[in-house]
């Protein structure tokens, strides 16, 4: 296909694409003339990736190389190229402080002391630790006894997670997959904890003359 | 107080104090001269929960006079003093479209179904009517079925959690604990899951051989 039809297809501009072969984040198509080339369906699943890769899961473009070459390396686990990916996932990790390291060290330890078969570099540890010390900073309340729930529902809906992926179509779009369900899902799971947290409120705080409209159920 | 040991005491510089004093959010201090004025403990405690509100909670400023003059209202119940500081938490949502729109009502309808006593224009509606827009876009799994384990762990979470409010200190004092609860440790339970995700990847696809470094536990 031409430049045109690959565009139209991938939901890239033109301008985009063309980017992406200057930096080789995409391989060049087949020259057919001076001034044109052949694309194939390898270059439009190609560009879907890198849509996803930035656009779903914020993964700044210096560092979608690193998970395309992860992807073409055919001697690299699954893994391995799961893990490329899901590192180079927004939010990118701040400046470090002293108490970050300290609070970083800390949860290093409780996660791996669940037994948890982590990288003690993977940069979750940063964003962990950067809620520990904005809970410390406020005199909220932070011990790993209040982060045990936390860590138990993650540890359940996770196994959930991987079991749910289906590694059958080949590493790029095994990574969509984890990708999609880590980002997406996060953003499921954090506006149901909302939710479930006004209903609460709710039950222990409400005034259900005051509060309710007649959409929930009677009393229980 | 003076001004400059108010700015100190609650972390805010002066001009801000100016500012929050010139818009309202601020009561004004006891005018001691024609260019001086005392100030309280109360406008310490002021300030702090408006800088929590900002800072913690990503509320614009523009809706943070609702969410005082919903603290500051005796008539008011807790609950609709805590939805007002909930329901102004960012992020804010972005445009509508119609196929928001259809999202938004099936998942008012998959909420209420399981009888949590919700207001359908809670806007955690928006953050989920969006996932849902953005899984449907990229032809990923999304259902009822899919989504209620993560309903079950918010269900349960958020019920620890408004069991550890303690209210006793006032309504200022609970829409901190409610904030911080909320925002916080929504970044720590996304961060725990990060790291769940990672321990199943490597169980079910890794390569112990080549990734592992020896922290985690011997086989299972």
């Amino acid at each position: 296909m031409r430049m045109a039809e690959l565009a139209r297809e991938s939901g890239c501009t033109v301008a985009t694409i063309k980017y992406y072969l200057r930096v080789g984040l995409l391989p060049a198509g087949e020259e057919t003339a001076a001034t044109q080339a052949d694309y194939h369906p390898s270059h439009v699943a190609r560009l879907r990736l890198i849509r996803v890769l930035r656009e779903v899961g914020d993964v700044p473009i210096s560092r979608i190389g690193e998970v395309l070459a992860a992807i073409d390396d055919r001697n690299r686990p699954l893994h391995q190229i799961l893990g490329a990916a899901h590192y180079a996932l927004g939010p990118q990790p701040g400046d470090a402080s002293p108490a970050l390291g300290a609070a970083r060290q800390e949860m290093v330890a409780f996660v791996l002391g669940r037994g948890w078969e982590v990288e003690p570099v993977a940069p979750a540890f940063d964003l962990l630790a950067s809620a520990v010390v904005a809970l410390r900073r406020l005199g909220a309340k932070c011990s790993t006894v209040v982060f045990a729930p936390y860590a138990d529902a993650a540890f359940h809906l996770a196994e959930l997670e991987l079991a749910s992926i289906d590694p059958s179509r080949g590493p790029s779009d095994t990574v969509t997959q984890v990708i999609v369900g880590t980002v997406v899902y996060e953003q499921v799971l954090v506006a149901l904890r909302r939710l479930a947290e006004e209903h609460y409120s709710n039950q222990r705080f409400g005034d259900r003359g005051a509060v309710g409209q007649g959409q929930g159920p009677a009393e229980r």
